[in-house]
């Protein structure tokens, strides 16, 4: 095992009836910026459950944060931040608009120069400080409900970046999987493919005998493989709901990753494809995963083989164990209605090399061994398709 | 799945030579009292690293503190804090040494009358204040190291009671495998059964449809079973003593206790019984445990044949499948050199009525369903000799 530092003070607060506790959970003086998407929070009535814990706080709205948040939007908040004293942001929504609300509270306490530094520059600037974050959280998928970190694109540039720091850890999260019964099935699927795939990016890498953090991101995985298909049969199935929903903060919450190497080529390839091509983040992910997984396969297959037989009972050995594992792996995302190739969404090749330049352009090589170039990305991209 | 809510705000610092990051996490200024036990620390070398990472820092020393932490101790510790104006207070030890320091923690900030009161009165009294607290580790154990609960003892009165807050937390534990090669073999054997025992009294209650949670119980248990034997043959295998150390800060750190009941009634018993004849915490737990679910069968056999399953890969039905999970646990605790029957202690049943009596005159009924009472009592410790 690795040495680490875990340190993970988020409060979370889980289950029915949970948003009316926002009263107890931010100070009484804040006043409060609330931040949320397209407006399905006012179709399926979180909107007014949290109008009405928060009765007695003054509360200022900015709605309109995209899947995606975007840079030119949050700008925006943050301005409005400024303008009318805020000093309190609850993010009521998915991981988006929370990762958008992380964005907000460093950006109106950057005075240095332009927000985006924090997610562009080289070496990476530091977030020294930040505003305090609340999130009731909407949809079970990205796990920043109990992280410190942040994805935003910037479309003018066709860019998709990541930070993150120790002050963009919410305060606390709500987490009542009864806010998910409305979602469409997409974006539950998305969900359970965006929490597999995390899972995946810290423990499908090789063995450093570490067989608690192994065997607690097989329980993540064996859930989401368990519960998943049973959320899109029967969406208002409360305990369906509430074990995607925990399965989902588990995968990205720093505790599978403690002593275990990492690998997040596939989010870092996946960025790349929603920011040239748009797709869904969990889109991009189901496609990649599986192909940077067979392209690596010298350095992943022992591990893989593990997986195979824990997660998937498979019996047999090698090459016959890894074939059937990842035949097992892509037949469960096509279960639960992801496609698995680029060429499924219609999209015709010629970004690739715009891809594979913006990742080469950074100056690492990506995956647990930083041995994804240019030429692999290229590689992968085309055996995606 | 219950509602929950979960915070655990304790940085973690694991692995090798990290105790010498102290300086970086005690405030400059602090004062420190550093508690310990009855010296091993100083044949080990902790001692000498910790005084080396603190050089910097004013720092008094209270030894002497025993298993199973006596008030009468403590209470002399808790007059020095005063005297000398310490600030901080760090725990070098094991989980014995930890309660202790959090005891003092409380108790120096307690001014409504004796601090016992936080641990003996009804309605419990709540922890207002304490002075912080770290803690470098040195046996793996109790997850004390990440959690906000303290046993302390009585002995005058014949008293081990707990008590618990979220001031209670240590702000950072340090986890350094290395420390626990010179454990005997005994120390190690226990630690392995408390952590084992912890997680029972989490998962070993009914079903409420939370396969994380009962996924993330056996991990511990499977890396526990795998790992403890391993432990007793080979002391310096860095490796296993990581395992079994991270183990068992994950039996109680409260993630796997998200959501669903629990039992604690070993633990209830098992106080008593160290407190009447003197026996190891760990050695209590041993005995009583697997009579305690014998004796609650009616409620217990269908998460115990689930158990028996999935850790024990056990694939007979019904009784068959109890009676052989309730003989490999039994088995497993004999296998690290636990006695399983109160006889073995060369202990008498004299004082079983004394300890049924204490439990009764608290006026609350134990297990998760509260019905274990004076006469289920009585029959669990007939049924340990």
């Amino acid at each position: 095992m690795n040495n680490f530092t875990y340190h993970n003070p988020v409060k979370i607060v889980f289950g029915k009836e949970t948003i009316k506790k926002l009263s107890t959970l931010i100070p009484k003086e804040a006043k409060v910026l609330m931040l949320y998407g397209g407006g399905s929070i006012k179709r399926n009535g979180v909107f007014d459950q949290v109008m009405a814990a928060l009765k007695n706080y003054t509360v200022h709205e900015f709605s309109g944060i995209e899947a995606n948040p975007e840079y030119e939007t949050l700008m925006k908040a943050a301005e409005l931040v400024k303008k009318e004293g805020i000093d309190f942001l609850l993010s009521v929504g998915g991981g988006s608009v929370l990762d958008g609300t992380k964005f907000v509270a460093a950006a109106v306490k950057y005075t240095e120069g332009d927000p985006w530094d924090l997610l562009d520059k080289k070496p990476k600037i530091k977030v020294k400080e930040a505003l305090p974050i609340g999130s009731v959280l909407t949809l079970a998928a990205t796990g920043s409900e109990m992280n410190g970190f942040s994805v935003i694109s910037r479309r003018e540039r066709g860019e998709k970046l990541a930070f993150g720091s120790h002050l963009l850890f919410p305060v606390f999260s709500i987490l009542d999987p009864e806010t998910t019964y409305t979602l469409p099935e997409s974006q539950t699927a998305n969900g359970v493919i965006d929490a597999f795939v995390h899972v995946m990016e810290q423990y499908l890498t090789y063995d450093v005998n570490a067989p608690l953090q192994d065997r607690q991101s097989e329980a993540v995985l064996k859930v989401l493989i368990e519960e998943g298909p049973k959320a899109l049969g029967n969406p208002n199935d409360y305990d369906v709901r509430a074990n995607l929903m925990w399965c989902a903060t588990h995968a990205l919450n720093g505790n599978i990753s403690c002593g275990v190497p990492q690998d997040w080529a596939t989010h870092m390839i996946g960025h790349e494809i929603t920011a040239e091509y748009g797709l869904d983040h969990a889109q991009s992910l189901a496609v990649v995963m599986p192909v940077l997984i067979d392209n690596r396969k010298a350095n992943k297959k022992e591990k893989f083989t593990h997986y195979a037989r824990r997660v998937w009972h498979i019996i047999k050995d090698g090459d016959e164990a890894y074939a059937e594992g990842m035949e097992k792996t892509v037949d469960f995302f096509k279960q639960i209605g992801m496609k698995t190739k680029l060429h499924e969404y219609n999209i015709d090749k010629t970004g690739f090399e715009n891809i594979a330049n913006r990742l080469d352009a950074r100056g690492i090589k990506l995956g647990e061994h930083q041995d994804i170039g240019k030429k692999e990305i290229l590689e992968i991209l085309n055996a995606c398709y």
